[in-house]
């Protein structure tokens, strides 16, 4: 269970390391340097001093399916009456500027960008009305999927659980909700998802509220809220960047090498 | 990350519960005594004056379906060509002796006995033949399903990750693999399911392997490995147990209150 810092609302919280400790940091306006929460003296780091890791170490990662209309329909997928589950494996993680690496397994590996949720409290059996007490804050991800695998196995969790599939960051904006905000997925400067937080098909507070009926959701833990359309293959070398309003952008990197499996290191 | 103790093979280990502490101890020979490996002074304590935990904590927790040819046939599915992967919600763990409760949501709670791999290394990439030097010992589990729900969705998450839903112990045998151990599920004292782990279609050694070629493992990690057939439903007030030779009794009761929502304090 993650313990994350008592934060009034609207601060953009990054976790980072400098000098081989790890640091909570709270953005500058200008999104240029950041000031530590506590550690190393008084002053504040440039970005391009220290090095991002994922704002917080989820517990569980839950993710839902289909609930963005346009892309069940490019999917070819009937629309779920209810929230569609699955988990992303926590050794997917992946920090902000991390490479993401094609698996040797898949021949077509997808971005997803997302709208993520972070957990603040214990939550069991909420209400939708109860869900902004319980989370914490909003940051973007990426829900890499290696699409060939998800239609092999039909069950998602192979394909969406290869280390390095679950970008996450730049930061959480505390207190904040998805409201309306835009999302925006761009490949190598092109933008290929665009929409609303409100076009979700399952609104963040029926998402959270119906997952503590089903799990005990932790500090910490992370909700992916689903994709919206326009998800399309990642190539080597393709720089992916998610765009969350008010928040920031997660960009990640494709590896150079194709379809090596993650961490592989015999052969 | 799980820190395990290190241990010779072929001891029995807990986790255990005295006076609002938590010890790791050893089952005696004749299975009725913990001896703490350090902690509350010399003495050993009876397991009438303890509370057992799952023997392990994992942060995750990847379970493998259709992996007995029998279990196949029963759910009307073709066997997989590759290892089948979901994963369960840690939030699910359950001690032995603790209550599975029946949620609100399902009309239909299976139990299904498993053999448990717990990792005691991280393990990225490993061949089949690796594998024994990073696998910690087997213990019991019951992936408990709300078979309804795994129907409706398709994906497994929400059907097996409701709180209570995965009974995990009553011990780690150390050092060990399933070899041809026994597997035996009682409901109420008639034998349910009866088989031997030499039945699997993909043995233990190929499935961390293929699961350690997607995702790193880390210790703690519990790989479930299938179901044999037989399984069934679950009525309030059973009691269920899962036997695996030489390692113990998964000895869980269902609680009395159909179909409430676990921790679900409201109305």
């Amino acid at each position: 269970m993650m313990v994350l810092p008592e934060m009034p609302p609207g601060f953009r919280l990054a976790r980072f390391e400098k000098d081989g400790a790890l640091f909570w940091g709270v953005l500058s306006e200008d999104g240029s340097r950041l000031h530590p929460l506590s550690g190393p003296g008084h002053g504040s780091f440039s970005l391009l001093d220290v090095r991002l890791h994922p704002p917080v170490t989820p517990g569980k990662i839950i993710a839902v399916g289909l609930n963005y209309r346009a892309h069940g329909n490019e999917m070819g997928k009937p629309l779920p009456e209810e929230p569609l589950l699955f988990m992303k494996a926590t050794s997917a993680l992946l920090p902000p500027n991390g490479e993401i690496r094609l698996p040797r397994m898949s021949r077509r590996v997808d971005f997803e960008g997302e709208i993520a949720l972070v957990m603040g409290k214990k939550a069991s059996g909420i209400s939708p009305e109860e869900v902004p007490l319980f989370v914490y804050g909003i940051t973007c991800a990426n829900d890499v999927t290696a699409r060939d695998l998800q239609k092999k196995d039909v069950q998602y969790t192979r394909a969406k659980s290869f280390d390095t599939f679950c970008p996450l960051g730049p930061v959480i904006l505390t207190g904040a909700l998805p409201d309306d905000r835009r999302l925006r997925t761009e490949v190598n400067g092109v933008v290929r998802q665009d929409a609303r937080a409100s076009d979700m098909i399952f609104d963040p507070l029926t998402l959270v509220s119906f997952i503590s009926q089903v799990m005990t959701l932790e500090p910490g833990d992370v909700i992916l809220t689903g994709t919206p359309s326009g998800v399309g293959p990642l190539s080597p070398m393709d720089r992916v960047s998610v765009s969350l309003e008010g928040v920031g952008s997660l960009v990640n990197v494709v590896g150079a090498d194709p379809h090596l499996s993650p961490n592989f290191t015999r052969e």
